[in-house]
């Protein structure tokens, strides 16, 4: 079973951080893949190999222009991410036992209404506005139950937890 | 005991949406005040006075041009949440045992070694980088270990969840 997640409507402009913020917390906490809708951005997908050849693991990001066909056509289970679905506690034993694929599709400003009838699940992390990132990492953490800590991304680049200050090893040198 | 947000170096060009994100995220998931040092923003200020007049709560933003006196003098716990600290599930039964005030402090791209020292507590939410936003609410749910998610802001403005669609309430109406 695996996780991807599909950010919808990326403009370069403005959300450049935001959706690499998106896909970062979607490779920290587990997801196989990243997709997005909008317009391609080189940079963001750039920025994105740059962290997956320093830091390990095998996420992938993809631009895929037809958001539409590209919800339609996913094998498996499709859970949006927004403020007005139901609140993630009440479903997410649900969804995990649930062993089909999952793509987690995350909106910006204004989410097309055929998004809300085109998903299994509207889920929301609290009813409240707050962000995307967050919202997504929360619900990851908590589908994971908390196993998305133990994993070992066994990257080139590599930190010692310290209790102050930093310390990265470096397994080519 | 209540929780406070410090976002260190707030650049208004660039750090705009993330820290708008941050300060959302310290309000959903029961922070008292968000705080930031970097330069004065009035645009980010009154996007977070806006959501809360409008959602409900009693969240302040305000500005600390500095930092270093702010960290310093703060009355509590200083938490400061960085990739490369000590995994936040080894220190949280800790720290939510400990019923003094809190300050969260969040950097952006350059943290000042300083930090590290002024911190009682430099916490890591994985040892990978990815954002700031999802670090912040994720170290926060599990603080609050979920009761955030019962909370209500009695706000002007309520979502009633939803399996499709959007429905929202205005009790000013």
């Amino acid at each position: 079973m695996k996780l991807f997640v599909f950010r919808l409507g990326h403009r370069p402009e403005r959300d450049k951080r935001i959706s690499t913020h998106v896909f970062l917390a979607a490779r920290a906490f587990l997801c196989s893949s990243g997709f997005y809708s909008g317009s391609k951005d080189k940079e963001l997908e750039e920025s994105i190999k740059k962290v997956v050849k320093n830091w390990g693991g095998d996420f992938k990001i993809k631009y895929e222009g037809n958001w539409k066909k590209f919800i339609k056509n996913f094998p498996g289970i499709k859970i949006h991410l927004t403020m007005y679905g139901i609140p993630f506690q009440e479903k997410i034993n649900e969804i995990r036992k649930n062993k089909e694929n999952k793509l987690i599709i995350v909106g910006g400003e204004k989410v097309p209404g055929e998004v809300y009838e085109m998903a299994d699940y509207n889920i929301a992390v609290t009813n409240q506005p707050h962000s995307e990132v967050s919202a997504l990492a929360v619900f990851l953490h908590e589908f994971w139950q908390g196993k998305e800590l133990k994993k070992d991304f066994k990257g080139k680049l590599k930190i010692i937890p310290q209790e102050k200050g930093k310390k990265i090893t470096n397994n080519n040198c």
